[in-house]
């Protein structure tokens, strides 16, 4: 794969936290060729009725992590969509971050697949708490924005 | 199914916007035994860099509120825990609201199954835009606690 | 959706039965555009170590008739390919037959969506037993071709 | 983990190979704690109509596998049951036999969920056709059998 210039990386970084994930302080970690990694600080908003760390962040977070990990495979004049995604969740998460790795394991023309793995970061340790297998689409901005 | 009370209904209307959930401003609308529905209205942070509605919001509302249906069908010593769920994304969402519809299509004493399904409300009309399966478990709420 | 013509009813009908399909004995019931249905009646070889019927022939019958209902949606110098599925498996099946039904949910030029719904027919009672999402891609069939 | 007895591999790899697997010619290959790996030689009746080994294959492989991946981790007097699996076709698959790698990432004392990687065995390469994520349950055996 070939290597992302600078500029490029720094557009995808700031480009990775607007709207939504900026609202959910999601942020950019290291970006690199088929690979996007993030991470949100936890505060009381993240977590659900009984203080673990909502689904719909780990799910938020494996699913935009794994477009910029498609993103930083195409093109400048394309977008990506996501298809679908489905996440497990393996343990309860409840720690101070979590942390998102998302690699791409198929980079075609059309159709993207990449997984996510969110980490749960507590003081004592790092343990896996969700993985997710995301199925994008890399699509020209053009036809993406006239669907608005 | 049995009727739920309206101490039961109060209860889980309540318990529904909690952290996360209450963050992200999505809302209960209607309660029924094996049946939730929730709405959101959408503002700037809903959405994503080309101003759709966020994948992230649809799949944490399809989520939250298929956890809520199966809420609907255990004893008040019980917990509800999503194991995985499963969303695609059938065309972008840009409307004023999204409304969610939870049922349970498998309610067994352990392991039950909800379909979600996330509607974008535009001024125009009301279209299917997500359409997620989800997989929970009824946990006894002291195992649970133990966990954290 | 247009009606389908006699002939390419009776093409799909052929086609969908070859090869694996074949092999495991599962037929087409009824097409319409955006509908297929199939059945297959079960023998000791479509069962697994407790006697029930595999989830194996549940999710190839699911996959294979969630094509066919895309089929039905394009034109003949098209094929329909699995991108991925995901099936839920509601009870265990061991009756006499399975009955498979699936819809497409979303039918766009490139990505179709269809739902599966798998029933075990037993004397007594015909009950969901499985249910699957089914991501689909209609691609020339040059192209498809071109990758063996 | 714990070593597998020699008598316990025995029978699970006498017990992998019975009914639908059987018919498939699904043979176990390898066998450790929390890890399986099957094979499958390819005749026509695997293919599907463009001569492509059929999905249903894949999927059925997978699933399978990944039950007895956890079959590696539980005691002999409980059954493993699916209750649901995704799956990603990676690319076409037309080689001259599969190979299934399951493992299990996450190995609690109900819910066990493990992954299945699916390889295209060709002359000049083996490369990944299709990943699975599997959710599975061990149950005692008595329960599981008062269900037929």
């Amino acid at each position: 794969m070939p290597e992302l210039s600078p500029e490029r990386k720094a557009f995808l970084a700031a480009d990775y936290c607007r709207g939504f994930i900026r609202y959910c302080r999601i942020e950019p970690l290291e970006i690199k060729s088929g690979y996007f990694r993030s991470r949100v600080l936890i505060a009381e908003e993240h977590r659900q009725q009984d203080g673990f760390i909502h689904a719909g962040v780990m799910a938020t977070m494996a699913d935009h992590t794994a477009g910029y990990a498609a993103f930083t495979l195409v093109t400048e004049d394309r977008q990506i969509l996501t298809i679908e995604f489905k996440i497990n969740f393996l343990r309860p998460a409840f720690g101070n971050a979590l942390e998102c790795r998302s690699k791409i394991i198929r980079d075609g023309s059309t159709i993207l697949i990449a997984e996510s793995e969110v980490f749960d970061v507590r003081e004592e340790e790092t343990s896996l708490a969700a993985k997710a297998t995301v199925t994008l689409m890399s699509v020209p901005k053009a036809k993406l924005l006239s669907k608005r």
